[in-house]
């Protein structure tokens, strides 16, 4: 690994890595549909080609595209070669494969419930990518052994909202910070955070096992991440986030619900325990009320700082220079974000 | 391997066998509900105990039984080292982990599409175990990659299961027996017959790649085995069987009617397409009589003594006299069965 102090991440997700990643999509789904384990017919090519392009394709590409970034900082270059970019964007499509855990693919016409065999296959094209092009690397036991890890902590993370919001909507006193991290945590830092850089870790030639801290610096940032979404699903601009939150209708464990659980009064926490979960307009209303009453605007903006502060001084703690710089781009690509 | 001609497939499935499964599957359990690589909550827990034990006991286990079995012949011995009784329970654990790719689960109350998420994981599970108890083993990256091309054959054989039954309903030409085959062999041969087998083989130490010939005849034991299914779905007693078979109703792409279009005349072929697929027992009846109009009883027993006498001519021609054993075993386990 370069420990270079001068590498910067230009070219983050620029014009030309964008380019080089969408082609080598097209090359990974022209091999799943001519893989030899299995003897298509010409509607399951045609299935599986649109299944494929209509889950995958669409996103921001952000996971995917930090692997390839993270790894010119670790190598410290700005050019790959034509094989590493491959590999580098190979592992970042593996990553946007994973993305959508419970798609509205269901709801197109005739796809009903195939889909929950459509997402054993999405899964499963991640391990034939892998075989394909990353067998007999020395490496390759440890990146199956890494999207094992942190796909299951993502299903198990997934669960625990499952279980937990399920809970809630009998008692919404079963909602505390400690079940609110532990979800963001395993649902959804593990694969956004940690997962890309540690395949750049990875394809640097790096063992994962002296990377603990890293490993801990990015599930913090992924906890930090998860509730700016949650703050921002309330108090956002919808017109600038995209969309209208909904996590009071839909009673979900958001931080900002938890906030105010640990700060109402008993007048509160009835207000709370009344309005929250339901779709009328006045009941929303009257839990934003409250969140303002409660300063959770204030509260936010603290924790925030807090959470930055702390990132930092961890990631100056770190020893490598280039590791530092991979962090840091996480970090200020995400601080005080309003979308 | 062992290649002593006398090697006898004793305590095939027998009660001590079956004791030792059973008593390894406890400590699999325990295991996950304690992975460090989730911190679980109470309710997590027991939700996970109750699901897998839901969805993972209560089979006959022939599968998962038959790693062991395979893998005493393979070694040439009645008795195996309380290691190797446990490394070879615990793949024919993963094996059953597998079984049931649609479970009813999903019906049962509180469950729902819950169990989309602990669909996938019990498939981590898998992963989780084969770390836990074979990383380090030379063979550890055959075995994960014999794990996940066997799911991804048995998943691209439920797609073409699914889309083949939906085309069926609109026009039910679209059956034939190359589709037929397709299906049964993905669907089902490769992980029931194939991968107890291909276990045994990689816990003996024996290199996959020399053993495409023991592939093909497990694949094409396992088509014979769903040809059987098929039959027996019609022509069974279901006091025998167990079950009350509906594959006409449900329109299934069964060896039967695939048959029948083969060797019906225009005004048989009007019957089947205007009685195949509906639940009315007066429909359902008139299939059933065209299916002994022609034949079918005696295609089907013809079909079975071919497939018989070509699979006893393959194995036969087998070098390794355990491998021979191995094989047999299993097909006289369904030679003429009748349930």
């Amino acid at each position: 690994m370069a420990t270079a102090g001068a590498v910067v991440a230009n070219g983050s997700g620029g014009p030309d890595t964008r380019a080089a990643f969408k082609e080598i999509y097209s090359k990974l789904k022209e091999e799943m549909l001519e893989d030899p384990a299995f003897e298509f017919t010409d509607e399951s090519l045609q299935w599986i080609d649109r299944m494929v392009d209509y889950n995958v394709l669409g996103g921001k590409c952000n996971r995917g595209l930090s692997v390839i970034d993270s790894y010119k900082i670790l190598k410290g270059v700005d050019v790959l070669s034509k094989e590493e970019t491959f590999l580098a964007c190979t592992l970042g499509w593996c990553i946007e494969w994973t993305r959508r855990g419970q798609p509205c693919w269901f709801r197109v016409p005739q796809v009903g419930l195939i889909a929950v065999n459509d997402g054993i296959i999405l899964r499963n094209h991640i391990s034939r990518i892998l075989q394909r092009h990353f067998k007999g690397k020395p490496y390759y036991v440890d990146l199956i052994d890494l999207f094992n890890e942190v796909e299951f902590k993502t299903a198990s993370g997934q669960l625990l909202d499952l279980i937990t919001t399920h809970e809630g909507e009998k008692d919404l006193s079963k909602y505390n910070l400690t079940v609110h991290r532990r979800i963001v945590q395993y649902k959804t830092a593990y694969y956004s955070f940690y997962l890309p850089v540690a395949c750049a870790l990875l394809l640097a030639g790096e063992n994962l096992d002296n990377f603990g801290d890293v490993k801990n610096i990015l599930v913090e940032m992924g906890t930090y991440f998860q509730v700016q979404d949650d703050y921002l699903d309330c108090f956002g601009d919808p017109e600038f986030i995209g969309k209208i939150g909904t996590d009071i209708e839909d009673f979900k464990c958001s931080w900002l619900v938890v906030q105010a659980l640990e700060r109402a009064d008993e007048d509160q926490k009835k207000i709370l325990f009344e309005n929250y979960g339901k779709s009328d307009p006045a009941c929303v209303a009257k839990v934003k009320d409250l969140y303002k009453e409660l300063n959770l605007e204030e509260v936010f903006h603290e924790y925030e700082k807090e959470s930055y502060n702390k990132l930092i001084a961890d990631i100056e703690a770190q020893p490598s220079k280039a590791v530092q710089t991979v962090l840091k781009s996480f970090l200020h690509k995400i601080y005080k974000r309003d979308k």
